[in-house]
């Protein structure tokens, strides 16, 4: 089973924008357990996109397209798919009244522009597009599978989700997905949970396992396809996950594949604790996250930024005698930082962290790197320090973010486990 | 002349990472007038690498391949490269030596696997890797120059900057680039800020611009090419940048091209001002962005996320009376939230926003995308209202704290202008 994927538009030839829809592709297709062979990107070039539809239709079975086919001069998918493919343009009628429908909703007028998108290669499939005027279509060449996609990431998603996945599936027999188990780790690089994880498949195949790292967490997936009517094997798959936590020893933060912020909340809303944040080298990044998940509001009271000393005193009560005798970056003044928000917010539980992210102000005693954090709530006060060194002040800040709140974590769950 | 780039590893085929390689070799080459005909990415597959080096031989005039030449297994690079062009391996010695004195300045010894790193196709120019241990190389096949960096993003661009654009403007005969003017745009998006800079080659050519989105800011680069020797064009260009900047209508917040935290802190740093931030619905974003700056402790001293109504009262001050009677989305509040940040740590100038992200939160009076902001200074209190809405929590955030920058920018400018 030969794949690949062709993205189009101008912008990615340029350098404008990342190639961010062939690496959802990529994922959702090696997920299916098939292997893209290669990934191509061209620019809004006819006679360049005709030829490498040919070259696609020669090497592969299975092609997946995005980007081109709005309404302006410059999508010009369609008529170089009908081109390559030797068919002739012709309006789809399927498409044409799925349009008119689209724009009748929302009280507006279809110009010629616009009905374009509906004219499609002869002998096309058409995908509907509920999220954008511009529909897909699915046509097949000699032995080859093309789906072409609108390159607006959130529609290519939407369409590929609900209208691609399923055809492929049915079309090149693949056994329904039955289960999707993730875990989150922080503390290992993705190479060392790879490492720790080896001889899953021989345990535990056919399942398996597919990483996402995204910088300080790793995300593990296990992976486990299954017929419609096989028997249950959900007591295989509970087995792998402990097998795959207790492989990778106390690094699991979340047994649910949450993002740090998304499991403090989870943890939080669980035991009705209410949260404050003090920051001096993380600059704001741990609120910011917090903040990102919808809903945090119900839990996050305050958060405060004191980079300065003064800030440190004035705005959350730090002792001047602390930061005269300890220094900004010790584990003192992080742990009156996180009793000083604490109070002043009313918050129940608090994390602080103070440091140095680089690529100044470091010292022999205290290079950069150094980070000290506190957690603190009812019956608690932890206090930790660091040396996280990725060479990169802004890398720097996210490690350190991530370690207070991994901490804040493990401090709560201690108090207020999870039931069993 | 016919461009192509190809990345190499199973992490990109996989979906595991974006190619932000391959944008940034867009990027570079586009600004040297060379148009990128195709991006490829291929898995580690030495049989899948052969072929497709081979066909990019035949299809292009220069091709940068980036990937696959460290120590481990899965470098299989410089391996397929000599197969693709029928050419021995052998070790060498340029490289050879450059990487035993880079571990000999580490302390550390050489591994076996090291050494293979060195070991490259016959007739290959050595590209030395001042920032890590694989070195790249180029090499000639058939009439296609080859350049051949590491993958890792820090090392390659390094590189390529250093080493390989040289090259590539001597041997391609590309005038030397004379200037890169700059200036960066908020409150357009990239093809409205296209659209009123429409006809400028007409006007300035061989001059031309080239843009790059970074939302919620376009950044909009003047391009002027020019021999060694040539008259000097400095009045042209300087024409040229006032155009731009007259057709994008006070849009322009930095006029050499910064980001919003960086133009900040220029003004900052100019004016001898220090700076605090209170925030509600950007959740710390704003301090976020502004510490990302190295050396922003210089004029940063603290800043507030205030949530809860209690945090606005209790931290930063904010009347009781004013979100009983208005509510936490008004100008009032965001009014009192600058003042008290800005009273509290003692800073200069300060700014605030108080609005609703979505995707909950919305009333018909106040919908998502609501958001106030206040700065504050010596003489001036300016407050604002808006909708921005993109429909999403966490560009909403984006666009608000970009906004609240670019206000803060403004009120300081007008009070300290730049020296004409």
């Amino acid at each position: 089973m030969r794949v690949q994927l062709l993205s189009t538009g101008d912008e990615l030839v340029l350098g404008q924008i990342h190639d961010t829809n062939a690496a959802f592709l990529a994922r959702e297709l090696s997920d299916l357990g098939l292997r893209v062979d290669q990934i191509r990107a061209v620019g809004d070039d006819t006679d360049r996109l005709i030829r490498v539809l040919r070259e696609t239709a020669e090497a592969a079975d299975l092609v997946v397209v995005t980007g081109g086919l709005g309404p302006t001069r410059d999508d010009i998918t369609a008529r170089a798919a009908a081109d390559a493919f030797s068919v002739p343009l012709t309006p789809d009628r399927q498409a044409m009244s799925a349009m008119a429908a689209f724009f009748e909703k929302r009280g507006m007028e279809l110009s010629l522009a616009d009905e374009k998108q509906a004219v499609l290669p002869a002998g096309s499939r058409v995908l509907e597009n509920d999220s954008g005027t511009a529909p897909g279509f699915s046509i097949t060449y000699r032995s080859c599978t093309f789906f072409f996609l609108p390159g607006v990431p959130g529609e290519m998603r939407h369409m590929f989700n609900r209208q691609v996945r399923p055809v492929i599936m049915e079309q090149f027999d693949i056994p329904e997905q039955m289960t999707v188990e993730s875990v989150s780790v922080f503390g290992l690089g993705e190479s060392q949970t790879g490492e720790r994880l080896e001889g899953f498949e021989d345990r535990f195949g056919p399942m398996r396992l597919s990483f996402r790292a995204a910088f300080p967490v790793v995300e593990v997936k296990i992976i486990c396809y299954q017929e419609k009517k096989a028997p249950d094997i959900s007591g295989r798959i509970a087995a792998a996950r402990r097998w795959v936590i207790s492989r990778l020893e106390g690094k699991v933060f979340s047994e649910t594949g949450l993002s740090l912020p998304e499991e403090l909340g989870r943890v939080l809303n669980r035991s009705g604790l209410t949260l404050a944040v003090a920051e001096s080298c993380t600059g704001g990044l741990i609120s910011h996250w917090i903040t990102n998940v919808a809903g945090s509001s119900a839990y996050y009271l305050a958060g405060a930024t004191t980079y300065a000393n003064e800030a440190k005193t004035d705005l959350i009560g730090v002792r001047e005698k602390t930061l005269i005798r300890f220094g900004a970056v010790d584990g003192h003044t992080a742990l009156e930082m996180a009793q000083g928000i604490r109070k002043r917010s009313h918050a129940d539980v608090a994390v602080s962290t103070t440091g140095i992210a680089g690529p100044g102000g470091g010292s022999p005693e205290k290079p950069v790197g150094t980070v000290c954090m506190a957690a603190v709530g009812p019956g608690f006060e932890t206090v930790k320090r660091y040396h996280l060194d990725v060479g990169d002040r802004h890398r720097n800040k996210a490690l350190f973010a991530a370690a207070a709140l991994n901490l804040l974590i493990r401090e709560i769950r201690r108090r207020y486990p999870d039931p069993a």
